[in-house]
């Protein structure tokens, strides 16, 4: 690790990295690769002499990237977007940079405290309720991924429970979502010992656009106690993964509120939107929630991994959560003085996450955030007013925000309807010039077309509109 | 994220970085802050509109450093090393700039295969038996932590096990371990739902080096079937968090293989040596582990995070950790043609942490690998001589890696020795030249020495030890 070594080829490195966004749209979208491709390109032991940068550096071009899916790319459209930016990646950078390990307080505390700063800065932004600041018994914390945040709320939830009612009744807990709920929670509960016959996956209906009914909640927590078992989590979604239905949180919470359920809300995609005063009526009744969770990664121009939790009890993820080994005992720690954020977390290490959180909202500003969110909300109703000028389609589910559901119209039976979609969809991300996603809707098979990377323009979305139109034409025809 | 600018702010980075690197000795090794120091630094909310990068980076000087724990630092002794280094660094800047999320395969066929590619790459430098190797049943897996390593196995064990007995009966499995095991495994057993009751934690001693004593796990299995309890996992230690302890893996591996128990072994910080023939020994059993871990993020040169996991029955992992949403599914997937590692872990999406092995392998090759561990340990047998050399020390368990335990004598009682040693530690790591750490072994409070960062030379190791003489005259002085 000499530091001149360092700059010379970290300077090389930034030319790669700068050219490769540069080109990003010269490369398919989607990886058009077949699986083992790489094993054939490289050798089977490492190497025992070193080698070159240039060589790896080649070899990232001529292997490596042809089995890139580009998530950085202007014309990728699928699942949710992961968006990288500059302030993100030199906070990414510095991050690394400082290769700190900041499970304790201790091991370095500006890690800790400017995670509290900047969480509270966003909790802010989100208008999010005093009872999720640092400053009272909640707090923020980043977590890897929303699945590790519902777990560790999970966790947090099931104990506390448990602490009353006694640990061998964890065969009666009964947690509650939607159809349209993550999945991420379905894992939560696998990890967590909950019973699969006591989660609850409560039907949607397209008349409800897909949000969780409060009537069906009530019904199945009467039901539940009648037979005795304990409801004791709800997990509510602003923003579901397949159409981004927003549950009504304020009814949720008082049917969480009067039964004692721990109620988490999953704003991993939408979250972000709601920095603008315009959306954040979305997020009415998270008042009421005990947890609280966004993804910066996903549309706040924070590289991966970012995932904003707020808590507003901490004490119990740490009860949770906490050991308390003689090698990692200190002084601030025993004195209660700080937070360590190793209690808050699954893993024991972390890296120093917060300084790219920081770095996007200080070279950006919230007012550039917005125009950022604003701008691809306006890109998404482009796509679909242009979706609903072509009668051969129809939209799905009302968007809300920049993801358009949709899907080609066909006179067959429902499962050809679906086979044609499914067929369009592959056909469209043949071409790698743009790649979407999809989902099932209603048992409608139903194409995806999510708006959200840093570099989408409005003439992204109107080609890939083009593309799709043209696939459909094509693929009629053949009919 | 326009790539002229990206490039022009990401140089400035690069230079900033590299002046930390050359100037990373004027620091106090650990940060000499108080609590709550940076809350006052900062505003109290987000810019609302966007900020310099100079003002961010003059700020990271002037307010963040202070109160930086510098890791990289040559005069980092304290807890086990956490490497950064050119090729690991470049590696970090690469994977943020492509800043994909490879859940799975086809999200990034590269990023699945490089993974498997460079864990068999570093399966074969370590002689791991063919099992773990992915071209048969098992496979390796980059995790963050060895905290996530333990508990992905300890759940695909447990759920084994229940698969065959009943999810009724976790109340009924057992989980062994030494008190030298790291405090993670107490940590997933929280997670899992294990019973604390449950969870034998067998004393060592210091006549065994603290190692797992096989007679008595022997006994605790035959005790726990007596009154109709189910043994199931048992976490063997190569290289202890609190002095290097390397428990008998063959006399364990067979009586877990006779009682049908999981037995992982966690190397976190050992297995690095474990490249070097000479110390392979110390993994002889492994042949008959369910799993081994290693952390290439500690002593690797592999910036944090990245935890190297195998498993020899992948498809046990899988049962347990899988989910298959709908907005997933993809041909390649379903079709059973490829790995998803989203299905071998806790969260959902992951960084392309590969490239940054991938790169260490490659840019420094084994030979120089081998060396650099090599070196660290003749630099902590140095370390040992010359505490060897001064009466008023002892060394207070058997080296053997990069790990030297010490302390102070004292002709007092107990306490007085355990006090002054907590004194000289506070002394020592108040100077700020250098940071040192502490366990307890045997109740005698242990300083721990680690040789582990890239920068460390013998000035530095020499240097230490002349400061820790010289505060324990002072502190004996004022007795």
């Amino acid at each position: 690790m000499d530091s001149e070594q360092l700059r010379e080829y970290a300077h090389q490195m930034v030319d790669f990295i700068a050219d490769y966004y540069k080109n990003i749209e010269n490369h398919p979208v989607l990886s058009q690769v077949q699986p083992g491709y790489l094993r054939e390109l490289l050798p089977e032991t490492a190497p025992i002499h070193p080698e070159a940068l240039e060589d790896v550096l080649s070899d990232v071009q001529s292997k490596i990237f042809p089995g890139v899916t580009h998530w950085q790319s202007p014309n990728f459209f699928a699942y949710y977007p992961s968006n990288s930016s500059i302030a993100g990646f030199l906070g990414e950078m510095l991050s690394a940079g400082i290769n700190m390990v900041g499970f304790s307080w201790i091991t370095s505390p500006a890690a800790t405290e400017l995670e509290m700063i900047v969480l509270d800065w966003l909790a802010k932004a989100l208008n999010l309720p005093d009872d999720f600041l640092s400053t009272g018994l909640g707090g923020g914390v980043i977590q890897g991924t929303a699945s590790e945040a519902v777990l560790v709320v999970l966790l947090a939830a099931r104990d506390k429970v448990l602490r009353s009612i006694g640990k061998d009744a964890l065969g009666k807990l009964v947690v509650y979502s939607s159809d349209q709920t993550h999945s991420a929670l379905q894992k939560a509960c696998q990890i967590a010992g909950i019973h699969p016959e006591n989660c609850r996956v409560l039907k949607t209906d397209s008349c409800d656009d897909y949000a969780l009914s409060p009537k069906a909640l009530s019904e199945a927590i009467t039901h539940d106690l009648s037979v005795g078992l304990v409801p004791f989590f709800l997990c509510a979604t602003v923003g579901t993964t397949s159409s981004t239905a927003v549950d009504p949180l304020l009814a949720l919470a008082k049917i969480a509120k009067d039964n004692g359920i721990w109620l988490h809300v999953d704003a991993a995609y939408a979250g972000s939107s709601c920095i603008c005063p315009e959306f954040r009526h979305y997020l009415d009744g998270v008042e009421e929630a005990d947890s609280f969770n966004m993804n910066a990664h996903k549309w706040f121009l924070t590289n991966f991994d970012c995932s904003a939790l707020w808590v507003k009890d901490r004490s119990a993820l740490i009860l949770s959560l906490s050991t308390n080994p003689e090698f990692l005992k200190n002084k601030a720690s025993e004195r209660n003085l700080v937070v360590d954020y190793k209690d808050w977390q699954i893993p024991l290490g972390r890296r120093f996450r917060s300084l790219k959180l920081w770095m996007v909202l200080r070279l950006y500003g919230l007012e550039n955030l917005q125009a950022y969110i604003r701008n691809h909300i306006k890109l998404a109703g482009l796509f679909e007013e242009l979706v609903n000028q072509d009668s051969r389609f129809e939209i799905v589910a009302p968007r809300k925000f920049s993801l358009v559901c949709f899907r080609l119209l066909h006179q067959q039976d429902d499962d050809s309807a679906n086979k044609v979609n499914h067929d369009l969809l592959d056909a469209v991300n043949a071409t790698g010039r743009i790649y979407i996603s999809h989902t099932v809707l209603s048992n409608k098979y139903t194409l995806r077309f999510a708006v959200g990377a840093p570099l989408t323009e409005e003439k992204h979305v109107v080609d890939a509109w083009k593309i799709l139109q043209d696939e459909a034409s094509t693929l009629l025809r053949s009919l």
